[in-house]
């Protein structure tokens, strides 16, 4: 077998169990992926080689421990992890060791996989971007904050990596660099060990190149031995949903979602047009709320002393509009997101999932990681979201459309969109 | 003045800022009640004297800070804090010494808050009783698992403790101490530092002496300047409910709550009876399939290699069960928790709170922490809860009446108990 950098993880694992291939040749393959496009795309914070090698190693002298036996993966650096720096994307961080592993990466290692290294993420998941291009194109954002995560299963340097969601932190940056990115509903994958942001809505979630690693590694996380059965619902019902922030969406965005619409209506999907009510149109407001009075009480710490000044300048904006924030005004955002619950539920009635755009267009350039507008919501409600890649901009830079269902649907959700995904076949790089 | 260990901390700030008082005074007359009491009452896990008196006279010295300017507090040794070792209850952490603070106690600090000590808390808030003793009678539990918190408020080693509750853990041990405990709604205040047990049930809280100390402290924890203004809500109507759970109630435990129901009746308080549906007797259970999936996921670093020998024997069960646990029935559970906040929210209208019991009885001998019965089910709808002391059982122990408020009540609750407290008068100890 060659070319094992290309392998999907469900793939590989079944590779390494069968002794089709060692762990080692395919950690091997990976590295040298990263050798030859590491300098351009910066999608890594730490990597230790020989950690690596010798886990692989290990790997392939030992009984399979798990389903992800010997498979390396990619972990934003917003995780705690025991054996590798863990930087939050911060100065004040630099070189911090935590004293063990966040519970995603212990669930991770044993179920046998590797921790390859730590993606870049933007400084707490926030404003001040990383390193990281667009491996599309290196002039363009990867989107962030998940950069690294999203970057790196693109340019196919790991088949999968643990990312992260506050606002679009999953969504914005697998639609950017073409691949697939999954926000689950709120509290589905644990949260421990993660640098908190907003309590209220800081979500586990994972960026890969198929449906079918999504819930291959879903099944990881959740820690069941069981795998995941996806079966396709049988007149999957889908509403199209342009969203109160439509005209935020550039052109090649709304022919992104419109032309998806009308391909899988092609091809049997009952599609149908579906407005939310007005007023959410507010609800990028109310998320902007928790966020700040959360984050502000969050980076308490980082905020004291002589490590302020090492915080990015619109951080610092946000931590200030959060204390300036009344306690009234948080309650009533929450109350809204309760209200938003119930009538989004509603709303969804009959349909299997809705589908809205993964964010306003292609990836813009270097200096910002894009705009959250269409990802907030789904966050502030829980609700799980699934970004396909479906088409290419005039430039040549991948589009996705999101897809979105009711709370706590994800397995009918991840089901439906590897259907979609068949559907739409694959999207040519 | 005299005896300042036994001043509020609201009462104990004012006089510090006014300079009636130095905080190096308050802070003696505290560590002297403790030298008096704890070999009795064992209720801190660590305190480390020479740092507590240094910063009581430095805070002597200096500008006002914030509200809290100088008072000593009780941390449960579940919270991080940079200067003092953070155990968790458990021997698996046996001098772990975290690198900062917890936001909750950095808030504190930033409000001019000494942190006196961290108080004792069962193994990971769970299960195995630390070595507190209740201050009423040391025969008997302090009630767990925020004991320490409990007994030295009681005790009057401080005027204010931090607790957490994801079962019963504030209020059970408030009730059995005789002091007052908050369970606030759930995310009230920031769960940064606290050790993950359960995410979607943790909730830090407070333990005092008074419900005008519950909302001091509040609007410290909130990081808000202005105080929380109470006002008593005009005619207040209040639903006495036995619960699904009425026969685990000792007699003396539903006496407490009858005669308080007859004791408020006759002071002007519109007391109907309210009854929930019948299904909800389910959610105790629910609560246990939360707890127990959750559980399982987030001590997965304590449950592996030779750590799993340090836990107690009834944490191993509740992590297995976890494991054994299937996703769909956390799935199932998460789904009861949201049909039983709707349900809650529509029988709650009309009254300003309900009344339940705090515990089924009197604090049981040391063996137990006591039953969380009564608990289990405002953790989990998320909604918030307050006990306040009411009388006494045959054999001279406290018992307690917990008022329960819709989601985000918590100021009008706090207003509707600290007119209740007024109403019942103080307790005899």
């Amino acid at each position: 077998m060659k070319d094992l950098h290309l392998l999907s993880a469900r793939r590989a694992a079944a590779a390494v169990a069968s002794k089709e291939i060692l762990s080692v040749e395919l950690v091997e393959a990976c590295l040298d992926r990263i050798d030859l496009r590491e300098s351009s795309v910066n999608a890594w914070a730490c990597i230790d080689r020989e950690t690596v090698l010798r886990e692989a190693i290990a790997r392939d002298r030992e009984p399979i421990r798990g389903p992800l036996h010997g498979v390396p993966i990619g972990v934003k650096d917003v995780f705690d992890t025991q054996d590798l720096p863990t930087e939050y994307g911060s100065s004040i961080y630099r070189s911090h060791q935590p004293q063990r592993d966040a519970a995603s990466v212990a669930m991770l290692r044993r179920a046998g996989g590797i921790i390859l290294g730590k993606t870049v993420t933007t400084e707490f998941a926030l404003y001040r971007p990383g390193p990281t291009k667009n491996p599309h194109n290196l002039l363009h954002t990867p989107g962030g904050s998940s950069s690294g995560s999203a970057a790196a299963v693109a340019d196919f340097h790991v088949p999968i990596a643990l990312g992260t969601q506050t606002s679009g932190s999953i969504i914005r940056p697998a639609a950017f660099c073409g691949v697939v990115g999954y926000k689950p509903s709120f509290n589905t994958f644990i949260p421990d060990g993660l640098k908190p942001l907003a309590a209220s809505l800081d979500t586990v979630g994972m960026i890969a190149r198929s449906v079918d690693d999504l819930s291959f590694l879903s099944s990881v996380l959740q820690g069941n031995q069981e795998a995941i059965a996806l079966s396709v619902p049988s007149k999957p019902r889908i509403g199209l949903c342009r969203t109160p922030y439509w005209n935020s969406a550039q052109s090649d965005g709304q022919d992104a979602l419109l032309g998806t619409a009308e391909r899988l209506a092609n091809s049997g999907f009952a599609i149908e047009e579906l407005a939310l009510p007005d007023w959410f149109e507010s609800l990028s407001e109310v998320h902007s709320q928790i966020m700040a009075y959360e984050i502000a009480r969050n980076l308490i710490y980082e905020s004291e002393g002589s490590r302020q000044d090492m915080l990015h300048e619109r951080t610092h904006q946000l931590i200030e509009d959060g204390w300036d924030m009344s306690h009234e005004t948080y309650l009533a955002a929450r109350s809204a997101v309760r209200r938003a619950q119930s009538e989004f539920t509603a709303a969804c009635q009959g349909l299997d999932a809705i589908m809205v755009p993964a964010a306003p267009g292609e990836a813009p350039l270097l200096s910002s990681t894009g705009d959250p507008v269409f990802n907030r919501v789904w966050t502030l409600l829980g609700v799980p979201a699934v970004t396909l890649p479906v088409t290419l901009s005039s430039k040549g830079l991948p589009l996705g459309v999101q897809f979105v269902g009711p709370i706590d649907s994800d397995r009918t959700l991840l089901s439906l969109c590897r259907h979609i995904e068949e559907a739409l076949g694959s999207i040519k790089r």
